[in-house]
């Protein structure tokens, strides 16, 4: 059924099949013709010679007895190498802070033609309202976005309080959606290897199409259970021995490398020649500055290639066919005929030096895309009503009152991951044994007004001043860390002020803020401004002495109770272990 | 859809699903667990330790984690290798001239427990009441029987007279059942590469299913678009660079051994570690007496591993786990958690000495099957009326007049191979200037009572007497080959007079004659007493002369109009290469 609609989505009616076999057979004239061109074989190795002929939105036929054939248009490649356009297997495009136009805009000119997007940061946050403005995108987008229906919302019940629920009987509408291609990764993996009822009824309604996993860490016995329930992937991978294990278990791997969390290091000892058919790239979480500086999938098979000595079919076969396979995207993932036009050439395909992008049987300019962005975000209908509800906040709210001698726990950050540790540390004479320790808070933004979780943090290297923001994952709650509650109140309150964002404050006053009226989580200004606006935030983080990478994704982690070992949620501090809330103070 | 009826049939229910991970979890015990064993990682390569622990049809657990779980039984696999339980990529069961209920008891013992068959040998013969029977043994099997929906019947439309039709209408009927897993192969592939309507009709009908293809010697920009039009297989590539042309162009490779086709020698140097996702094994038509004396999957492996040096992991992926992807059965293909307990044992993985086997969770008695064969055959409710509606013939019909000087067309016989080569030879002096060449005749059999067509031979060696049979590919109809017409006369009346089946005659009298009473096409025998019928005739083939390893296998080829160069049906000798009639005489 997904297959079927999915090429029915591909959509060419029989007439224009037809129109594609007559070009095959060298009777009809094609759109283009790609000249010049070394074809990447992605199921022998090594490479053949093109043309390849594109009629329609598809791929009519590819090699030397097409040099002569009649074209439209011809296009020299000088020798540029063919690959096919590349899968990201699983992302939050709101993690961009990029709305899914911007996003666009962002990445397929640099090769990115299809995307698996689970849209669960939204709809925490609104709800269907966001996924519905997710699928409105992806209908509009040049790109393939496809999309997992979010099925941990909230992420994990009773642990926190989120703006709204995706409950089964909502998820369901949309199993039918040419663009949804199954079940959104399944966080609550206690609850599948328990065999809950709840949670196996949103692993059935989805068996058909893929059930994206999610289990960090997860081995022997409940990896066993977890596979066995039918989950078919996972990104949470963090060692060799745990890829490895989930691989021969069953599992496709799929090697993510963000911002906040970098798996590629350890993971791409375990592409082979042979495993590449179960291995994929993802993002997941991946920041405008990162996409700007660095790129996006492209970096991925960059640093596969270059640093870890990836052979180019390998690379390039698990960054394109091997998460097509493994969605079932059929007219995807290979230059071959009958497949959509998703083609990348390639300058130099070591370096992933991207000369031209085509999609859909068309060639992508990057700058007409960014012209018309303002007009395809409006036609998109974007949410834009303010979700920070949420009064403004006295310092007092804030400020945590510590009884001398006690002993408390706090969360260590790990710089690059998501997971942390917990910590244990006395309190005496008005101060903690070591230095590096300050506040962190998490304000329920959805009205309720509940009183601020208050806890402690070490690791993250703030000296002075404070940073709040609305990405909060994964119920993007308001969450503040500082030295003291006068800037945590400063920042908080010019967030709310925002209607949601991201704010650095220092002696009582902001430094740097950067509005995201999309639920708190996504700008609506270009990709280019939203680059330089973040360069601005990591100033003023580095002013207050933070040397982490990313420090507003490593706080937007903080309070994601389905990740180890401690995190703080809106209602209080959750052990991420043994799945339930624990006390600040080590006795309680 | 496929993937879900698939995983409804593969059928376990919500309950059954958490008695699964109550296993896993090692809380609840296990049925069976298969200990001592070594699992070959088809992912990772290499092997890893048991044990395998099984609950109801479904593995819940591979690894040493569950050494000390608890089981009803405990099955000691004395040091041998685990391997996923063998797929047979495209056949048709009624070349092996047993029922689907005989086949399972001689191929499921050595390790066959999954095959995608086409039954278009008895769908021509009666249409969809020999359809519906296939189904109701493969819904009775304990091997998985999935079943291909026949594209082709008749083979091609105008060629010839058969039994049955087997229209679209008729097809679509069966898209939904849960065994059904696509489109049979799409033999006319000038059809598909013209783009004519009535065939795209048929792909689209099953586009969201899997599209079998069959495509012998076509390559270039035919090749490009019949699978532009979404073929996604073929099993008919001869050589190493037709081979290669098809994988790079996206299609998968179905390395073909059966008893008249063999590819295995010319295709196995194509299989690797990078490539091995889109190879798989089939036999196609496979004799009694080859799956009795060589073995089935088990002797195409066997060869890969012996003779051409491929690696075991590489070899046992190509028998299993890539053609369950390919086909989306995602519940087979490798020993891991969720996946269906269909296992091998093999004491020596090298040798492929299959040791035992299990089927959907329970040990395969090969002896418990061949004693109640006979009921299960019954309980199918076999075809059983006569399907030979030819009355008996006089010698004289099958004279072939032949003028002096003229030259005449000649098929030749190429051996183990389905593709005939055109000969030209004159007649003059009562004789042709070589002395192999002997007389072909295909009579109607469906009721028509059409004069019997005539053509000429070389190649087969014989040198006396004459072949009858009705098992004639695609229509079935009756062909003899014979050095005179009173020897090819006595046959065929002997074969009317069995209601089908094949004979060998030799101065006037029946040598050795094989019943086939379902169709014409199989017996109601035990595998072992088919196997000595099959040894009796060769022996009367060979004291006439015919050294060929399956005269009857060649013989029934020569009669199918979809594969190159010359063939004669019922209706007159045909050009497989120009798809029209021709001429006997030269100058017709």
């Amino acid at each position: 059924m997904n297959a079927n609609l999915i090429s029915n989505y591909h959509g060419i009616t029989r007439n224009a099949l037809q129109e594609v076999l007559a070009v095959a057979r060298g009777e009809l004239v094609a759109d283009y013709i790609i000249d010049n061109v070394a074809i990447l074989d992605l199921i022998n190795g090594g490479t053949f010679p093109g043309p390849i002929v594109i009629k329609g939105k598809t791929i009519a036929g590819i090699g030397p007895e097409y040099c002569d054939a009649p074209a439209l248009r011809r296009i020299d490649a000088q020798n540029a190498v063919a690959v096919p356009g590349f899968i990201d297997a699983h992302l939050h495009i709101e993690s961009s802070m990029m709305t899914p136009v911007t996003f666009e805009s962002a990445t397929l000119p640099r090769g990115l033609t299809t995307l698996v997007c689970d849209p669960h940061e939204i709809v925490n946050v609104m709800g269907e309202a966001g996924f519905e403005w997710f699928v409105r995108c992806a209908e509009k987008s040049q790109q393939n976005q496809y999309i997992q229906v979010s099925s941990c919302v909230p992420a994990l019940a009773g642990s926190d309080i989120n703006g709204a629920e995706f409950p089964l009987s909502a998820m369901e509408k949309w199993r039918a959606h040419p663009l949804v291609t199954g079940l959104g990764e399944m966080m609550d993996y206690p609850g599948v290897i328990k065999g809950d009822d709840a949670i196996l009824a949103k692993l059935d309604a989805f068996r058909h199409l893929t059930l994206d996993g999610h289990c960090p860490g997860v081995s022997g016995k409940a990896l066993n259970a977890y596979i066995a329930a039918g989950i078919e992937n996972c990104h949470e991978s963090h060692t060799l021995a745990e890829g490895r294990e989930k691989l021969a278990a069953g599992m496709a791997l799929m090697i993510r490398e963000g911002s906040a969390a970098r798996n590629l290091n350890a993971l791409a000892p375990l592409i082979s020649e042979f495993s590449s058919p179960q291995c994929m790239l993802c993002t997941d979480d991946r920041n405008p500055w990162e996409i700007a500086h660095e790129g996006h999938i492209d970096a991925l098979i960059r640093r596969l290639i270059n640093q870890h000595n990836v052979p180019l079919h390998v690379a390039y076969r698990v960054a394109s066919w091997s998460p097509a396979r493994h969605f079932g995207f059929k007219h995807l993932g290979l230059i071959a005929p009958g497949k959509q036009a998703d083609i990348v050439l390639l300058r130099d395909a070591h370096r992933v030096d991207v000369q031209s992008v085509f999609v859909k049987g068309k060639p992508v300019c990057g700058q007409l895309l960014q012209a018309n962005e303002a007009a395809r975000l409006n036609q998109s209908r974007p949410p834009l009503g303010n979700t920070v509800q949420r009064a403004m906040v006295a310092a007092e709210e804030l400020t945590l009152r510590l009884a001398s001698g006690a002993r408390y726990r706090a969360i260590e950050v790990i710089p690059n991951e998501l997971i942390t540790r917990a910590r244990e540390y006395q309190w005496s004479e008005n101060a903690f044994e070591r230095e590096d320790i300050c506040y962190i808070a998490v304000l329920e933004r959805y009205g309720h007004q509940t009183p601020a979780a208050l806890g402690l943090l070490m690791g993250f290297g703030l000296r002075d001043g404070a940073l709040a923001s609305t990405v909060s994952h994964d119920s993007h709650n308001l969450v503040v860390i500082g030295r003291n509650p006068v800037d945590m109140a400063c920042a908080v309150n010019q967030v709310i002020d925002d209607g949601g964002g991201l704010c650095v404050a220092q002696r009582g006053e902001v430094v740097s803020h950067l509005p995201l009226p999309i639920a708190g989580l996504m700008s609506t200004q270009t990709a280019d401004a939203l680059a330089q606006q973040i360069d601005s935030l990591k100033a003023a983080c580095r002013a207050c002495g933070v040397m982490l990478d990313e420090p507003f994704i490593q706080m937007g982690f903080l309070s994601l109770p389905v990740i180890p070992a401690l995190k703080l949620t809106s209602q209080g501090l959750f052990d991420g272990e043994r799945f339930c809330f624990t006390g600040l103070a080590v006795d309680e």
